[in-house]
């Protein structure tokens, strides 16, 4: 039997995780760690990256993400799932590739150039922000991984890690594989205003959200913007409710929907508390699991320093044979 | 009594070190040695910042600068000598910092306008060197230095480093000293071709010299450019090997050739000589220490061992402050 390939992902610690996150990222995790030799790690030297002025929360937010992972079925025995700075070997290999990177690859970097214009709020004209590329690549090879998984908007970033690889291994000798990208599937989870659900857009059903509000936050949701009243009948086509019910609830209760709602045989409120209330018991076992980390943080922790002594072993090794191919 | 006053300071590894250096930065490390709370290191990592693609001979040079150092007389009892990549704290430290520092504050620095004019042969266009003075920022505040002495040149590092740490201080509170820059003498020894010694200028003589090459290295030096002829006058004044008797022969040689010169008493061959065997007596000590070390590379080792884990537990102890203040 052929080896595992190793694929490497991270999530960065910037707040609890939405339905979004669960079924985009998250999924395609576990989907994974069957298949491929698995690192996740929670980047929380990445999130100062953006978040520089208000760390205080982070390392709630880091344990808060290790037990959203763990509750959603990402298994710490299958995947090695460790935290970032708890592996100082990253930084010192961000400072080794820093020598041999030139500023153009970053500075064209699109998603660099897109931010700076999205997150106006933000200050991003930082050393830091600029580099964060290099501290990407980082992560990825000092695990040799094979591939990452990443959605549209980051194969840049893979293809910055490839050009770094490329000219590291130019320069010291063949030590690290080109990473591929994996093209993941993503999700199509809206929010409460038809948007992309999100953090910073204020729409997004949480994780840790109690069944109480999940219930609120569902009955405000915006649905066929076309049905104005009960009585018009609706298009499920075009509405997100209905998108969750083929999400969270059976086959049966799908096609009635999709039939009634075009006849104006079920109202909006009546078909939100159906879709919430299954919503709801979907996120039951997960809510179990997470009430069962959150009573045990001797385990979370334990099981962040035991993942964490995994990947610093072999980036430990990785870093002896970048140190000997650099000669340093 | 007071407690001392914490200095540090380091060189690249980039070669062996010559009189230029000796009379230099080492000299003035020596002077320091009793007065201050010294910490010198080698500082292999800056080494790539311009030499990313010829690294071969780091890990030589950098023993040999230990032995140079050992040789010359500063003492590894009395202070903390140590190898900056054996303390990977910094890259630590460089990372977080790197998060909190605007890249025009690095743009500006007139050190990078002036390297990438003047070594337009390098490659100068890297990360790495773009943020080289964050990388001494760490080098300096993760040992919270009082003071660095420098020279005019070095000014504008001292003044980034304290401008991080305002901003790190103000960010997540009063972890780090401001550093005072410690303006010291420079030397005024020449090379054989009357300019500023230099190894790129090909005009120096190495502390790992033999007595045979200086003496052939001092035979060829350019003295009083208007002393054409043995009979003509010349003038110590714009003499440089003049200057070199005044650091290496008795008062009774200096004041001889001072009025032998200016009347043609003495011809440029005998005052070469003369000076040539002052300085391979001067060096002698120094050269047989050199010896000594290099019949007993364990005990360098030793030392450099020694001297990076006392460096590496004061920075251990730095970087928990730091953690705790960002709260990562």
């Amino acid at each position: 039997m052929a080896e595992k390939k190793r694929i490497l992902s991270g999530m960065r610690p910037t707040g609890p995780l939405h339905l979004g996150n669960l079924h985009g990222a998250l999924a395609n995790w576990i989907d994974m760690q069957d298949k491929y030799d698995c690192f996740f790690f929670v980047a929380d030297w990445h999130a100062l990256t953006s978040n520089y002025e208000d760390t205080g929360n982070i390392s709630d937010y880091v344990r808060q993400m290790t037990i959203d992972w763990l509750s959603a079925g990402l298994s710490p025995e299958k995947n090695t799932l460790f935290v970032q700075s708890h592996v100082k070997e990253h930084a010192e290999l961000f400072l080794l590739l820093s020598m041999i990177t030139p500023v153009p690859w970053l500075e064209r970097n699109p998603t660099y150039k897109d931010q700076i214009v999205q997150l106006s709020n933000k200050d991003l004209s930082t050393f830091g922000f600029l580099g964060y590329p290099v501290l990407m690549a980082s992560d990825i090879i000092i695990y040799k991984a094979d591939g990452v998984p990443v959605g549209v908007d980051q194969i840049p970033h893979v293809e910055i890690t490839r050009e770094i690889v490329r000219r590291f291994n130019h320069l010291y000798g063949n030590v690290f594989p080109e990473p591929q990208a994996i093209m993941t599937k993503t999700s199509k989870v809206l929010g409460s205003d038809r948007r992309k659900m999100s953090k910073s857009y204020d729409n997004a059903i949480y994780m840790t959200d109690t069944p109480e509000e999940i219930m609120a936050k569902v009955m405000q949701y915006v649905t066929d913007p076309d049905r104005k009243r009960k009585n018009d009948p609706g298009n499920p086509d075009v509405c997100n409710v209905f998108d969750f019910h083929k999400l969270y609830s059976d086959q049966a209760l799908v096609d009635e929907v999709n039939t009634q709602c075009r006849k104006a045989g079920i109202g909006c409120v009546d078909c939100k508390k159906k879709m919430g209330a299954n919503l709801v018991k979907f996120l039951e076992p997960i809510r179990e699991k997470r009430h069962y980390y959150e009573d045990h943080p001797e385990l979370v922790a334990d099981i962040i320093v035991t993942g964490s002594a995994k990947a610093r072993a072999v980036a430990r090794q990785t870093m002896e044979e970048v140190r000997a191919a650099i000669k340093i």
